[in-house]
């Protein structure tokens, strides 16, 4: 149940209650491909570092350990001992990006496991089987994710078929609910827009699956191509076809700068594996812009990667040491950095959420998008 | 400075006064090679689990970050943040096994880097010169350490060389402990007894070097090729002629019930690699036996590691889900495994404490030792 707490411009300041609790938002939802954050990043340092919500990957989890033990495990929250919500994705992305692809028709898509080779289906009605397996608190629709760049026919195409798989999704997950053994019965359902970079399509797109009211609404297939301002543009047109009373989700997006653009074109809802994935490679976000660690400079430097930051890298240990671990390639140098990485998105998302409430937004995102930009390296 | 505060047949209950804290012994050393333990398992963690004494290597400080490095951030417990005690091997054991050895003369050895190699000379005053840049706690003489079973010829002259050698670091150490821009000018030395399986060679050495008034004495070149029997019967040997006022210091050892048989004969302080190497390979040590968290009967297990263990792995983390992480060679895994793993041993080193204490060391040794082999897998 989402709530709309209130507005500053387009940028909203909302909280969606659900059976693992309630999530403020707007939220950037921390990566946990397979039940746990990369960079050996425990669900403990997770509550320590203000994670609200974790997402993990529908495809990944089916394959490996498996959803049916996941389910015997007694659901993912147990499993992996997180008691805040989760969304999973519907396994299409990675199917489409990841596995080995071989057809998709009407009834679903067929593909190779990337673990072993073996040949899997998944349609519409299993992906929401394998969600409420999981039983994540938020499942999202099987939708086919074309580059954002793919021509306009098969765009078009892709649309239709995606509708007529939301529809057939939301019904399987009525379903699934209502069965006396589904770990939660309250699961959630966000249907997923498309259209690529054709407005038109994504309007005309959005008109149709506001009218399924479902527990929230994703934009899906964007930075996968187009350029920043092609995304800009995107959200410009079509978050007003959305519906004000439900949350909105950005997928896959993106640098601290796109979160505050989306932001301030109404999107609730964060992912993006930068943070894990910059961080392995020795990149941390500040204020002043990205810093790499592994760079000479750091050699001798004694201050944490961002002074007066109260993240548990920072709290206690130095750039030196750090680059240190990072150039002997230690693993406790990835568990800092991503660490770091975390605590400054989910600290800049509190700091977006009280820059709403007050009214401020707009200077808040000017200054920071200013004073990050100063100080790249 | 050693206190001895108990006895218990020959098991030793004491106490090591340093200028980073006191050591409660008997007492195992957690390996943290490079200023950083294995597995991403943080100096915060380290605290949790009870660890009293840390271990760095010498060698590998030295050749990164560079020992430089580490005394102009103030030395290693200022960079890996880290207040308790530090010992450092002396890098000869590394120098001996690791790196590109290319000749040992009577100045000392002469080696290539296995990072990048570049040429590099160390001997005796090489040795106490970085271990005093590192500032640690404890400072090993540096030693040759031949194969335990090379020819008597061989190890009588090796032996006689490492006397020579550990003259020469004791000089050179209090040289170093007098200097004003020394970090530690309290740096304490222990001496080291080689002798291969000759127990007699291993007693004439013991004889000479209890004279030279160290600040603890080291069994070494043990664990290295012989079997666990020889080793035992060369502690049972040499051990009568070390000084009783000084700890004594196992080299390298090892599995759990190689430390009970140490503490049995009246060994004070240990290291080994096996918690955390184990660990990455799935292997937890538990009261009844290692267990193999790969193992497929462990897939839909919901119960910790080891039932009743406070570690922060066990007190929050199924066997199934671990034994998932595993399988997924996801970072957290090795967090886990290492973490339960270290626990495992400080806490055994807490009940031998214990054990010593009740004048029931015996009786605890050999039920311990029994639990472990019934339920080994």
């Amino acid at each position: 149940m989402y709530k709309l707490l209130k507005k500053d411009g387009n940028a909203r300041r909302g909280e969606l209650t659900t059976v693992h609790g309630t999530v403020q938002t707007p939220v950037f939802m921390n990566v946990g491909t397979v039940g746990a954050i990369k960079g050996a990043v425990s669900t403990e340092d997770l509550e320590s570092i203000g994670t609200q919500i974790e997402l993990s990957n529908t495809y990944h989890l089916h394959v490996r350990p498996g959803d049916e033990v996941i389910k015997k495990m007694g659901g993912l929250h147990k499993f992996m001992s997180w008691n805040k919500p989760i969304l999973t994705d519907s396994g299409g992305f990675q199917v489409f990006s990841l596995a080995g692809l071989r057809k998709i028709k009407e009834e679903g898509v067929y593909f190779n496991s990337h673990i072993d080779g073996r040949k899997i289906f998944m349609g519409p009605e299993q992906s929401m089987q394998i969600q409420s397996n999981i039983a994540s608190t938020i499942a999202m629709a099987f939708d086919e994710c074309p580059s954002s760049v793919a021509e306009r026919s098969y765009i078009e195409a892709s649309v239709a078929r995606t509708t007529r798989w939301l529809k057939r999704c939301k019904d399987e997950m009525a379903r699934l609910n209502a069965l006396p053994d589904t770990i939660n019965k309250h699961q959630m359902l966000f249907g997923i827009n498309q259209g690529g970079v054709y407005s038109d399509i994504r309007i005309e797109h959005a008109k149709v699956i506001r009218e399924m009211d479902l527990d929230g609404y994703a934009v899906g297939g964007l930075a996968v191509g187009e350029s920043h301002e092609e995304m800009y543009r995107v959200l410009d047109d079509v978050v007003p076809y959305l519906p004000e009373d439900k949350p909105i989700y950005l997928m896959g997006v993106g640098t601290p700068e796109n979160i505050l653009e989306g932001v301030d074109r109404g999107v609730d809802f964060f992912d993006c594996v930068y943070p894990a994935r910059n961080g392995r490679h020795g990149n941390a976000y500040t204020n002043h812009g990205k810093m790499n660690l592994l760079n000479a400079k750091y050699e001798l430097d004694d201050r944490p990667i961002e002074e007066g930051c109260q993240c548990p890298a920072c709290r206690r240990y130095s750039r030196a040491y750090i680059r240190h671990l990072l150039k002997a390639k230690e693993m406790l140098a990835l568990r800092l950095m991503v660490t770091h990485n975390l605590y400054f998105y989910n600290t800049m998302m509190s700091e977006i959420r009280d820059a709403i409430d007050a009214d401020r937004f707009k200077e808040y995102k000017k200054a920071k998008i200013e004073g990050m930009r100063a100080g790249e390296e």
